[in-house]
C-alpha cells in the first residue's frame, strides 16, 4: 500500500490545521503537481493558480470557510481552493462537460461563496455580503481576493470607495503578481511596484505596528500648533509620515488600513499576518506579492502563455497539438494588412493582447497600440476620443467582456456615430470556461443600438472583407466571430452590400438555411446531409446582423417554400425574431422557423458538445430543416404543445 | 435705445478678451440672470450651471475653443459655455423640441467637443482625443471638466489610471462642488473636503510652486542615506511632505500634477492658474471649489431640488405647477409599505435618492438605505452581495443609467439567480433631456438575460402589485415604468400569473391592442377613438415583458382577427419581434403588426410630443389598429414598399 498523500487527507479546510508547518509546505508542492498534471491534460488557467497555492492554504488556515466567505475575484485562481474544500477527487474532471467548473460555483460547493468569471467584482460582492450579514445579524468574515490587474477595473474602485465610506470590516487581499492577465497597465499598477521589505511587513502586521503608529500620532500631536491653518498642515504632514512608513497609498485615501507587502509564498508569514488582521476589526487591504506560474519553470517564464492554456506536455511546456488557423488569427492578419497603409488605424485591448491577436500589431506599430488594462468602459470611451481626433480605432475584446461597456457603445460611440471598429472575439458558444464566458448575448445587446453596423463573417476571407468594410465606412461597426477555425470559402467572395448576405448553393432549391457567420461550416454540413437524403437546400450566409435589407431579404425568402434560420446567440432578441417579424410584415407564405441558444446559462463543455446540445451542429441543423420541410404551420404549434 | 448688454456682445469666446476684469464679473451676473430666467420657464439643470459660470468664463479666456477642446463631463453644466459660444440668441429654446439641447451637442456647435449626458466619461474621451491628435500631429489642448460626484464613477478612475500611465498633457478640472447630483458619497469624496486655502492655491499655481518644490526636492536629497532600504524610505517621506504641502492625493498616486484648491468663483484667480497650467506641459488636475446654485438663494439652499427642475417662479423658487402622482411616487409608496413588515428589504441608489423616490425610504429606514454614489456597476454588484446575505435589495435607477450595469445584471445577479429587484424609473420615452436620457433600450438589453423576470406595470395599483410580486419571488426581477402619471385603473386588479397579462373588455371584440404598461393610458384612448368609429377593440395589458406564457398568449391571440402590439421601447429586439415569432411558431392566422420606437436617437421634446412623433399616442395607436383592420397581409408588404 503506497503512502497516502497529504492532499488525500484534506477533505475539509479544517483538516489543514492538523498539519505541521513542514507538512503544509509539502502539501503546497503536492497541490502544484496536481494542478500541473490536470491542467496539462484538460487545459485551464495555470499561471494564476500556481501563484496562489500558499495564499489559498493560509486563508483556509486562518478563516473558517464557509461561515467566513472567500470571494475570489475573476475566479480563475480557485483551483487550490477547490482542492482544499473536498473536490480533490473530482478534480480530474476540471472544465469537462459535467465536471468541475474552472471557476467558483455555488452549486458545486458551499465554500464557493460567490460565482465569478469576470473581473473586478469581488469588492462589491463582499461589501454587500458583509453589510447584509450585519443587518440580519449573521456572523462571518468576508475576504475579497483580488489581483492587481483586476484592481484597474472601475467597478473595483467604485466598491473600494463605497467600502471606505461604510467602514465595514472588509478584508481585501491584494494579490500583487506584477501582472494579471497580461502585463499590468496603468499608473496605479506601477505605483504598486514596491520593493518587498520583510522588515516593514513584519512590523506592520504585529502589535509593534499599532505601537509605532501610536507613537507617531503622539509625537505629531506634540508639534506646536499656530492657528487652525497650521493644524491642518500638521495633519497632512502626519499623514505623509504614515504613508512613508507604512506604504499607505491610494487605499488609505479611501479609508482602508494597509498592511504589506508580504511574501505570498510564505504560508507561515501570511498566516501570522492574516491572524492579526482578523483581530484588527477594520477595513484592511493586505498586500501580498506572488509570482504567477510559481514552481513550474515554463509557466514562470511565460505566464501570459500559461494564463489560459490548452493541453500541454509537462516535460517541455509545449502544446500537445497546434491549433487551427482561427478567426482570431484571421483578424490579427487582416488588421496588420489594413494598418500598413493607414496610419490612422490604432488598436486597443483591455489586458488581452495575446487572446485577441493584437500582439503582432503591437510589435509592428507600438505607437498605435494601447493596452488600457482591465477597463472595458474606458477602452471604448478612449476609442471614441481617438475617433474624434481622426483616428480609426479598432477595439478587440471578447464578446462576454464587451457586456461591460454597453453604455459606452450607446452613449460614447453610437450617439455621435463615431467610426470605431469593435472586434468581438469568442462570440457565440465558447465552451470550456462555461457560463461566464459564452458570447451569446452580443446580438440582442447591440442590435437595438442606432447607427450600429454588426457584421458576422463566416470564413477567413470574409473576416478580412468585414474588417475592410468596417474601416472604409465612417460609422461604428462591430464584427463578431467565433472561437473556431476560419476556413477558406471561395464561394463567399462576392462584394459586400449593406444589409445583404450571400446566397450559396445550387440556387434552384425550394428550401433555404439562413445562418450567422459562426455557424456557416455547420450549415454546410447540414446541406450535405440533406443532399444525401435527397433534399436540395440553399444556404444564405447573412453577413449582416444589422442592418437588414428588408425588401431584399423578403424577396429572397419568398422564393422558398421553407426557410430555417440558425444563429449562435440567444434566441431572445436575436436574428430569428427579427426575421420572424420580417416574414409577417411582408405577408410571406414561406414557412419559417429559427433556432439559436435557448434562454438559460450553460456550463462548460467543448464547443462541439455545445453545438450538439443546442442542435446547432450539422446534424441538428439538418434535422431542423428536415422537420420544417415536413411540417405545416399548425403542426409546428402542436409540436410545441407536446414538447 | 437701451444699452446693449455685455452678453449680447459675446458672439465668440474670443470676444471675452476685450472685456475688463470688472466687465467679466458683470458678465457673470448677466449670465446668471439669463440662465435663471430661461430655466424658470423651460425647466432644466439650474444648480450645476449656476455653479460654473465663472469657471466657464475663465476656461474660455485662457483656452481657444474649438481648437482647444473643452470636454464637459455629464454635460448638464454647459449652459454658460453655450451662451459664450454664439448660442445666446437661441437660448430661449433650451430643451424645447427643435431648440437647443440641455447637453453639449456637436451638431449644435463645433465648440461642443464631445456629446455627453451620462457621467464619468470625460477623462476617457479627452485622453483619446489627445492621443489621437498627437498621433496625427494635430494641435490643441484638451480639458476635461468633471465634478467630484462624477469622479466616483469607475470609468473616470479607469481613465485617470490610463492617463497617468500615458503621461499625456491632459488637464482635468476637478469641479468640487461638495455635492454632485445628490450629496457626495464615498471615501474619495470625503477626502476631497479640504479647506480652501488661498495661500496654498496661490503658491501652488505660480513659479513659486515650482521653486518651492525644487527646494524641497534638494533638501531631501541632502538627507543622509544609509543603504538602499533607507533611500526607499526617504523617497517616501519626501512624497509625504509634498502631499502635505501641496495637497496631493490620489491624483499624484496616479501620476498627475495637482494644483489647488482654487476659488471657483474668482475669474481672475482661475485665469492666472489656468494660464500657468497651460504652460506646464504635464498631466495636471486643477481642483476648483464651486458652489452649486451660486447666486440664486433658493438653488443655493436646496441644490438637490434645483439640480433638474421643472418651471418655477423666480420670486419664491416654487414650482409653477404641482406634478401628477407619477410612477415614481407609486414605487416610493409601495416600497415603504413593503419594507414595513420585512426588514430584509434594503434600498440602493446611485446618487439619485430624490429622482428615484427613495428619500422617504431613507428617512424611514436609514440603516437599510445605501447611496453608493454615481457607480451603477457597484450598485448592482453590492445588491448581489446583500441578496446573498439574505437581504431583499431593491435598486432604483433610471433606465438609461442601467445601461452602465448590463454585465453586472448578467454576471453578478442573473447567473446566481439572486433575488434582487431592479426598479427602472424613466423607462420608455422620457423627453426633455433628449437622446442620452431615453429609456428605450431596456427591453432589448435585459430580455435576453436568463433567469430574469421583467414587469411592466400600467397603473398605480399595478406598480404596487408588481413590487409585491417581485419581492415574493426568489429570483431577479426588473420593473420598468415611465416618467408619467400613474393612474388608478380598477380593471387591472386581477391576480398576477407569470407570463400572462390582463385582458380588458369588452371581451367580444375581433381586434386586440396588446400594450406594455407605459402605453396603457394611450391604448385606452385609442380604444375609445376606435369605438367612436364603430370598431370594437379589446386591450391586452402585457404586464410581463418576460417570461411570456407562449401557449396562453397564442391562444388569446387566436381569438382575434387582428392584433396590434405597441411598446414604448426600441422595435429592434423588443416585444413586437417576440410576439411576431410567437404568431409564426403557432401558425396563427391572426393578422399581426407592431409598433415601437424606431431605430434612431431622438432629441429632446416633451413626452407627449415624442409619443405623437412615434404614433404611440392614442391617435397614433388607433390609426395603426385601423390600418391593420383594413389591411391584408399582402397589403402590409406593399405599404412597406411605398413607404
Amino acid at each position: 500500500m503506497s503512502k497516502e498523500s497529504l492532499l488525500d487527507q484534506i477533505n475539509h479546510p479544517a483538516d489543514l490545521r492538523r498539519l505541521s508547518k513542514c507538512e503544509l509546505v509539502e502539501l503546497a508542492e503536492e497541490i502544484r503537481e496536481r494542478i500541473i498534471a490536470v491542467v496539462s491534460r484538460n487545459g485551464g488557467h495555470l499561471a494564476s493558480n500556481l501563484g496562489v497555492v500558499e495564499l489559498s492554504i493560509a486563508l483556509h488556515l486562518v478563516f473558517d470557510s464557509p461561515s467566513d466567505s472567500l470571494v475570489w475575484d475573476v475566479g480563475h485562481q480557485a483551483y487550490t481552493h477547490k482542492l482544499l474544500t473536498g473536490r480533490n477527487r473530482d478534480f480530474d474532471s476540471l472544465r469537462k462537460q459535467g465536471g468541475l467548473s474552472g471557476f467558483p460555483k455555488g452549486s458545486e460547493s458551499p465554500h464557493d461563496a460567490v460565482e465569478t468569471g469576470h473581473s473586478s467584482t469581488s469588492i462589491s460582492a463582499s461589501l454587500g455580503l458583509l453589510s447584509g450579514r450585519e443587518l440580519l445579524e449573521t456572523d462571518g468574515a468576508v475576504i475579497a481576493i483580488i489581483g492587481d490587474g483586476a484592481m484597474t477595473g472601475g467597478m473595483a474602485f467604485e466598491g473600494l470607495n463605497h467600502a471606505g465610506h461604510l467602514k465595514k470590516q472588509l478584508i481585501v487581499i491584494l494579490n500583487d503578481n506584477t501582472m494579471s492577465i497580461s502585463k499590468n497597465v496603468g499608473a496605479l499598477a506601477s505605483s504598486q511596484k514596491w520593493i518587498l521589505s520583510n522588515y516593514l511587513s513584519r512590523i506592520s502586521a504585529t502589535r509593534r505596528y499599532q505601537r509605532i503608529r501610536e507613537k507617531i500620532d503622539q509625537g505629531l500631536q506634540g508639534f506646536p500648533i499656530i492657528g487652525m491653518r497650521l493644524f491642518d498642515l500638521v495633519m497632512r504632514i502626519k499623514k505623509g509620515f504614515k504613508a512613508a512608513l507604512f506604504k499607505e497609498s491610494i487605499f488609505s485615501d479611501l479609508g482602508f488600513e494597509y498592511v504589506g507587502p508580504i511574501d505570498g509564498h510564505s504560508i507561515s508569514r501570511m498566516s501570522e499576518v492574516l491572524e492579526e488582521v482578523k483581530q484588527m476589526g477594520k477595513p484592511t487591504v493586505v498586500h501580498v506579492v506572488t509570482h504567477k506560474g510559481k514552481g513550474y519553470e515554463f509557466a514562470e517564464g511565460n505566464p501570459t502563455l500559461f494564463h489560459g492554456i490548452s493541453p500541454f506536455s509537462i516535460e517541455d511546456g509545449k502544446l500537445v497539438k497546434g491549433s487551427d488557423y482561427g478567426f482570431t488569427s484571421a483578424f490579427s492578419d487582416s488588421l496588420l494588412d489594413a494598418a500598413l497603409n493607414d496610419k490612422r488605424i490604432t488598436a486597443i485591448t483591455a489586458a488581452m493582447e495575446k487572446g485577441t491577436g493584437l500582439a503582432p500589431f503591437k510589435a509592428a506599430y507600438p505607437d498605435r497600440f494601447y493596452d488600457v488594462g482591465i477597463a472595458e468602459q474606458h477602452a471604448l470611451g478612449f476609442a471614441a476620443g481617438l475617433a474624434r481626433a481622426g483616428c480609426r480605432p479598432v477595439v478587440a475584446v471578447y464578446s462576454t467582456f464587451m457586456q461591460r461597456a454597453v453604455d459606452q457603445v450607446i452613449h460614447d460611440i453610437a450617439l455621435a456615430k463615431l467610426p470605431v471598429v469593435m472586434a468581438l472575439d469568442r462570440s457565440g458558444l465558447v465552451g470550456d470556461d462555461g457560463e461566464t464566458h459564452q458570447g451569446i448575448f452580443d446580438i440582442p445587446l447591440f442590435r437595438s443600438i442606432p447607427n450600429m453596423t454588426i457584421l458576422s463573417p463566416a470564413s477567413r476571407e470574409e473576416m478580412a472583407a468585414a474588417l475592410r468594410y468596417a474601416l472604409n465606412d465612417e460609422t461604428p461597426h462591430m464584427i463578431r466571430y467565433p472561437k473556431a477555425a476560419a476556413r477558406v470559402h471561395p464561394e463567399l467572395s462576392s462584394d459586400w452590400v449593406a444589409g445583404r448576405g450571400v446566397l450559396v448553393g445550387p440556387g434552384n432549391a425550394r428550401y433555404l438555411i439562413a445562418v450567422t457567420g459562426g455557424l456557416y461550416d455547420e450549415a454546410l454540413k447540414a446541406q450535405a446531409l440533406l443532399a444525401a437524403e435527397g433534399a436540395t437546400v440553399d444556404l444564405y450566409n447573412l453577413r449582416f446582423i444589422k442592418p437588414l435589407d428588408e425588401n431584399y431579404t423578403a424577396e429572397l425568402f419568398a422564393n422558398y417554400q421553407a426557410v430555417f434560420a440558425v444563429e449562435d446567440s440567444s434566441e431572445l432578441g436575436g436574428m430569428g425574431e427579427a426575421l420572424s417579424s420580417l416574414v409577417l410584415k411582408y405577408g410571406l407564405s414561406t414557412r419559417f422557423a429559427f433556432r439559436g441558444v435557448t434562454d438559460s446559462f450553460y456550463p462548460q463543455a467543448s464547443r462541439s458538445e455545445l453545438l450538439s446540445q443546442f442542435q446547432l451542429d450539422g446534424e441538428g441543423i439538418a434535422a431542423g430543416m428536415h422537420d420544417l420541410i415536413n411540417a405545416s404551420r399548425f403542426m409546428q404549434k402542436s409540436l410545441q404543445k407536446e414538447a
